[in-house]
């Protein structure tokens, strides 16, 4: 079958690999359909990602159709079609059972990293039952795909560990693909307001379009006075740190409110500074997580009740074959100006 | 009346001042009978709270009896013996409607700080209705005046915050006395582990009596790992930092288990590193908080009901005129392993 | 000064009545601009409520204009714009300390019913720190009326009881005013699915124009049945009952969902079976709740920022002088589709 | 092998039956070492219980020895000592995902009810590695036991239910069995007040040595007034229903304060009357819960601390052999003053 693989730091092709097999009694192989790239899979290019090795196939998003599943799997068939959750989930450790998949002690983010990912015409997900999810007939794929990393990441780091309520005030700091999943589903809780942060115009443009009720550039170094001014001098009862620098979390606690929370999204590769000598008498809450996808089947409701489109974070789709374009024009957002690609399997 | 008074950085005096008086509607004058020393009046004396200006009453704890009460005052009437909240609170402002009254907007901690306190013969206690505690009849005194800071203190900033919760497993990084009234409100959610960490093998003895169920003496460097053997390598629940140094605070982040909290109750005064290299999937939870006393009428319901005798906190009582040599003692507590002192004012 | 005066069942009438004082150091005498009926008051009309003597001047919703306070009043001043809450709060007792108001010791639901309402040029608010709200300035006055007692009183004990949430279900039994504004403040937690339930085909749809995903008439008795069709078989997340009577709270028994909540907002004048045979293991959740009003400083933000139009529930307008005839108009709801008036006092 | 087999109402027998086999991917086979009675017992052998039919080896509880797994088994092997949760339940299906094992689509309460139970020398479980706990090693058993169903029930349904804290008062109305694991285990809370109440002087006493604060003899039906002097006039924050006919519900409703719970545990034949004309206004809530054994990791945790011992709920032991003498001796409890009997199986 076709797969991509990661060869190294800034190295990956298309190549022809053996389709997998299943080896566990709990595992489920899967025709691909749709599949995305992750700005995970750009760290993995550069080298930033130790644990996954070269020859890795890369990719954790995507749905598919059921090909074969061992004996010990008993929610799938062959045929069904299939959401892939970017996190694998035994449901049964110690983790599990506080619905903290993350870190499943025999799964979490293992696929594409691990083991073979999703980027590829088939891929084994292991503990199938608890990782796959049944795919409501005459779902839109494309608007699925969303749902596998991007949407719950957003969600639940941002959005839920953020505390977002009605009335509240958020601020989203940085306004990339994950940022925008933040912004759409904060509506979900109605805050009264989102202010949008960025030092790209064009992001911030899109911000607006998708909610955002102010948006700052933050290219002149002054987006902490401007938050102030647009919340009467008090800050925002949530900041939604979606970068990964250390500039962009000191900002978040500079605007957070006394009683706030700042939610930690960014992959970050570096410490940054805690200014405890400020924050100790503030009350306020710092939050960082690994998404567990455990808001799957909410958001499978949601998407179905069409209170959200995810389709608008596409903004490009390539066919498999083309993948390494995929990743060029996913590589260079700035430019061309994409959110998330779809890459087309079948 | 007799008043200890801050006179500028590493001096003070037992000085006579003129009694206070009513000067807004809802303010009471309390005669004090019990008054004790916080860690923070030290840090006042250090001159390390610019807040608190040469010239000020100290003193934000204590219990007494009223003495007069302005015309707005509802529930107090001369006569009623009461508990002083460290916390002045308006009940009024958009914090005090979030219980958050440690942020009242004409509150917060004001005594002894911002207004004069109450170590002293009388104390002029604003938002009298909000502020006072009537004091159940028969009470112990002495147990009581561990309520007005450092039991909610321990309990609020650390314990709650830190969502100590039956089975689970903590770590409390000081067994000064507010380590120590976290250690005992611990226990009210029966976890199944309270380990305590300091230098002092002698305030680790007391943490032992107080129901630790294990004690490191962090000296050696090597805390992190003995929590790590305590805890089969996942490390703790809940991690209250109890100290406020960096050192501290970051041994907290390296010993908080996956999907646990750091809580912290220390007064910081530096910024500390905050390793989101290692933490940013950890879906870890970080908190500070000034003390709210919004568990005040908890609090005395269990003391009233004997779950816990704040009393074991104390160590040594002075009578009002010797004070400068409790604040003696209370400042090498090292030495004469001072926890709390008792001022009997009357 | 002209005020409604309920003079015993069935009667009440618009009489001069001498302008309110001040009488406790917490009184603010307000002057009314806007106020409206309630449900309730036609309940009092009926002599249900035995706590309305009287010679009462009725109502408890609305918003007017500072006209004197009391000594003890600091967050008012004469000239300030302001919202009345239908729940007088001390701020202190130990319910009010609860953020519960509507069990205040000296205060809950007492304006119109135990003390003179706002059905009247001016009327006196007893704890104004506590139980009156600046308004935004330029607010639509209307909208505002809204926020006294429907929509906190929907959005409290129909939707925050009730735990609606992002993705779930929620059936509303009853599509009156309270139904409807129930209905409206639902959608801040973008549930998936809205069903409303009643026998007025008028009402159900305007619960359709408000947000309701689907609408059943309860005449033929197959409102159960129906949900269930709805739901795939699994009941509803949330059953808000919005009438009063024992066959709507029964109804919301047979449909609520395993795990699921009864938000309880009717006022019942009798018992209701509880049917335990069947529920004792369905691990549900029922909830009653007086409102606490706990929610409008909320409420006024989400109002400001748009996210809702209270001013949809406004169907009709008079002149405190034509109230007599307002009262008609909202007491014959089924003819004149009426569902809340405005009284325009100034 | 030796099992209590169900042969209709009124009628069980010791009997020969084959040794149980693997019959899906995920079942195990378990050794039972321990084993008990369950008041649910008593109902099925009443004929209460429909879903039991004739010929079903009863049981639900108890510890064992893994003899056999199936292929889809990853958590056990041959030789490992397990607890068996009363409740089997999948890890994959709706309700799983939200913890609620008891409603597993699959599972629930199935053991000793649909299909054969552990008052035998093997049992087969289904969905293993989420219906069985490793044990400790070196565990009491005999505590263990009561981790299966009674002491879970308690916790969950009635204390976790009835959200006891620090410092509230709870009644618990009923002292058999499962009123004193709620008993014991509202004690991880702190509350202040734990008031008992039953007809029998017996278990008042039992209860007073449990931790009852306070007992009250229900006899003369004066309990509501009692609990009320008790409390002050203003009832109980939690009210634990631990009977299940409507003479103890509606107890509840009169003793529990505004903003309190009344937590069912009770299994009830029939419907009691909500007071909603009383209740309505009250803000309370009132749950249902069959148990999840959601819990079962914390209670492993606490026992293992030593925080309550379980064995205190040991009145009586006999051999597998003298079981129908330990149903004889658990079925008239008044007179032999059982609580839990052992069943030792090996």
């Amino acid at each position: 079958m076709k797969a991509l693989v990661y060869l190294g730091p800034n190295k990956n092709a298309l190549e022809d690999r053996p389709k997998p097999v299943i080896t566990a009694a709990t595992d489920a192989i899967v025709r691909m359909t749709r599949t995305t790239i992750c700005g995970t899979d750009l760290h993995i290019l550069k080298g930033d990602v130790p644990t996954c090795v070269p020859g890795r196939i890369l990719g954790h998003e995507g749905v598919g159709v059921i090909d074969a599943v061992g004996a010990g799997v008993s929610s799938f068939k062959p045929g069904d079609a299939v959401l892939i959750s970017c996190i694998s989930s035994c449901g049964t450790c110690v983790y599990c059972r506080k619905l903290m998949y993350s870190h499943c002690t025999t799964g979490g983010w293992i696929l594409g990293n691990k083991i073979d990912g999703t980027q590829a015409q088939f891929v084994r997900i292991p503990h199938a039952d608890t990782s796959l999810y049944p795919i409501p007939s005459g779902a839109d794929e494309d608007a699925l795909v969303m749902l596998s990393d991007i949407l719950p990441t957003g969600f639940e780091c941002g959005v839920l560990n953020g505390k977002v309520s009605p009335g509240s005030s958020v601020a989203i700091v940085g306004a990339g693909p994950i940022g925008l999943a933040a912004l759409l589903t904060a509506q979900f809780f109605a805050p009264s307001e989102i202010i949008a942060i960025d030092l790209d115009d064009n992001r911030l443009d899109v911000a607006k379009r998708f909610g955002a009720t102010s948006t700052i550039n933050s290219t002149d170094g002054r987006a902490h006075e401007k938050v102030m001014e647009l919340t009467g001098n008090r800050g925002v009862d949530t900041a939604i740190e979606a970068v990964g620098i250390p500039a962009t979390f000191e900002l978040c606690e500079q605007i957070v409110a006394p009683g706030g929370v700042i939610a930690n999204i960014g992959v970050h590769g570096t410490q940054v500074a805690l200014h405890l000598e400020r924050l100790w008498d503030r009350n306020i809450t710092i939050t960082t997580r690994l998404v567990d996808t455990a808001s799957t089947p909410v958001l499978l409701n949601i998407v179905r009740s069409h209170k959200i489109d995810p389709t608008l974070l596409i903004t490009h789709r390539f066919k498999l074959d083309k993948i390494l374009e995929a990743y060029e024009t996913f590589g260079h957002a700035a430019d061309t100006r994409a959110l998330k690609v779809i890459i087309e399997v079948a």
